[in-house]
C-alpha cells in the first residue's frame, strides 16, 4: 500500500487576502511545480487541498453562513459562497493541470452532510478510485448542509481531517505564508504535543481566531485530535522555495510538527 | 408534497458548439428569468440540470472519454474534461444567480459512480436537503469512475433521469434549439410512445447519434424508460420566448412529449 499524503495549500498563500478574488499565481505555480516534481520523484497517493482566502470569505462574512441558518438572507449566502469558492477551485486545477499533474476537483458541498461544522458522512468512493488510479483530488474548503445549524462552512482542516482518518492517510502537510505555529516573541514552536499545547495555546496569536474557519487555534486543535488517530501534521512555508517538495519527499524541513 | 420537476438546458443551446468555451449569454440569461418567474408564480421543486456544449466536448472527443479508459491519455483527458464542464457550470451558476434564484452546483463527477455510462449509485443526500429548503440544484453533463470502462461521461438525461426516479420527480423538461422531435418532411411529432417508437426511430436523422453522448435516439430511449415509471418528458424550442416559463407553470406548449 503506497503512502496517502494530503496536503493543504492555505487559502492566505494562494490569494491575495487584501484584494476580493486575485490570485497570487506565481506562488500556485510553483508549489504545483513542487508537486508535480516529488510525484516524479516518489510514488505515493495525494489529496491537494486548499482553502478559500479572498475568493469566499467576503461572502462568508457578509451572510456569516458559518453560523448557519440564521435569517431569510441565509440560504442566498449559502449559494454565493459555493460559487465564490468553487471559482478559486477551477484556477487551482488548472494550474495543477498547467504543470502536468492530473487534478480532479472534489466538490465537499455536493458530497458530504456536517453537524456543527464536522463532517458526518461522505460519500468518498470516486476519491478512492481517483487514488487508486493515480489521479490528485483536489477538495477544497466549502460550504456544506448541516443537520444541527442548515447550513455551516467546511474548512480544508476539517475536509483533510475527515479524509485522513477515513482513507488511512500517513500526514498532513498545511502550507502557508508563515514558518508555522509562532510564540509571542516571534520564534517558531517546532513541536506541539497534546502536553505542551495548553501553554502554547496562551502564546498562539487571538487576532488568527477571527477568520470564519476559526483561526490557527482551531486548526492546532484539529490536527491535535488526528495525531491521536495516527496521523501527524507539519505546517511548512509555502513561500520558501522547494519546502513543500521537500516534505512531501520525505526531507525534513522547518516548520510545526503536531504529534502525540 | 411539491412536485418536482427538473430541466435540462442542451448543451446546443447554451453554448455555440461552432467555437469552443463561447457561452450564449443572452440565451441563457432568458432562460434564467424564465425559470425564475416560474418559481415567483408556482410552488415547486425544481432541479436545473444542463449539458456541457463546446466546452467539454472538444476534449471529451480528443480523448474519447466517453469510451473508458482506453489508453495511456485517458486519464489526462478524464482530468482536462472534468474541468472544462465544471467551466460551464460556474456560468450557468452565476447568471442564475444575477437573474435572483439560488442556484446550488451539483458535481456528480464527486457525488455518483457509473457502470458502463449508467450512474448506479448516487450520495443524493445533500440535493434532497436542498430541494427541501427551496435551492436550486444544478447539476450538469460531467465525467464520473465507472465500474466497467474505468471512466465514462454521464449524460445531463442520464443525470436528471436517475435523479427523477430517485427522488420522485414528476416530470423533465428538456431545453434545446428546435421545437421538438422532427420528421423526415421536418414535421414536429407531438407524441413519442413505446408503440411508435419503432416507426418513429427510422424518422430520426442519424446524424445526431455522433455526438459523445449518443444524441437525440439514446436521448428518446432514455426518456421512454423513464415514462414506465411515471416521468413523462417534453421537449421543447428555448428560443421561444416564454415556452420554458409556460410549461413550467403547467400550460400547454408546442413540443414533443414522451410518455406511455
Amino acid at each position: 500500500m503506497k503512502e496517502l499524503i494530503l496536503v493543504k495549500l492555505g487559502g492566505s498563500i494562494i490569494t491575495d487576502k487584501s484584494k476580493p478574488f486575485t490570485v497570487r499565481h506565481d506562488v500556485l505555480e510553483n508549489l504545483g511545480r513542487e508537486i508535480h516534481d516529488s510525484r516524479r520523484e516518489k510514488d505515493m497517493m495525494l489529496i491537494v487541498g486548499h482553502g478559500g482566502g479572498s475568493f469566499p470569505h467576503t461572502s462568508a462574512n457578509e451572510y456569516q453562513v458559518q453560523r448557519g441558518i440564521i435569517n431569510e438572507r441565509s440560504w442566498e449566502g449559502f449559494a454565493k459562497v459555493q460559487n465564490d469558492a468553487a471559482k478559486l477551485n477551477r484556477i487551482v486545477v488548472d494550474t495543477l493541470l498547467r504543470v502536468g499533474e492530473l487534478p480532479v476537483s472534489i466538490q465537499p458541498s455536493s458530497s458530504c452532510i456536517a453537524r456543527n461544522s464536522r463532517i458526518v458522512s461522505w460519500y468518498t468512493d470516486p476519491i478512492t478510485k481517483l487514488l487508486d488510479n493515480g489521479m490528485l483530488p483536489v477538495p477544497y474548503g466549502d460550504v456544506a448542509l448541516d443537520t444541527e445549524q442548515g447550513c455551516c462552512i467546511v474548512s480544508t482542516e476539517e475536509i483533510l481531517g475527515y479524509l485522513a482518518k477515513e482513507l488511512n492517510g500517513s500526514r498532513i502537510i498545511m502550507v502557508g505564508k508563515v514558518d508555522g505555529v509562532l510564540d509571542q516573541e516571534g520564534k517558531l514552536i517546532q513541536k506541539i504535543t497534546p502536553e505542551n499545547f495548553e501553554e502554547i495555546k496562551s502564546c498562539l496569536n487571538p487576532s488568527d481566531a477571527v477568520d470564519v474557519t476559526g483561526g490557527m487555534m482551531l486548526k492546532v486543535e484539529r490536527m491535535l485530535e488526528l495525531a491521536k488517530f495516527g496521523v501527524d501534521s507539519i505546517i511548512i512555508n509555502g513561500l520558501k522555495p522547494g519546502y513543500l517538495k521537500r516534505v512531501l519527499v520525505g526531507e525534513d524541513v522547518q516548520g510545526t510538527t503536531i504529534t502525540i
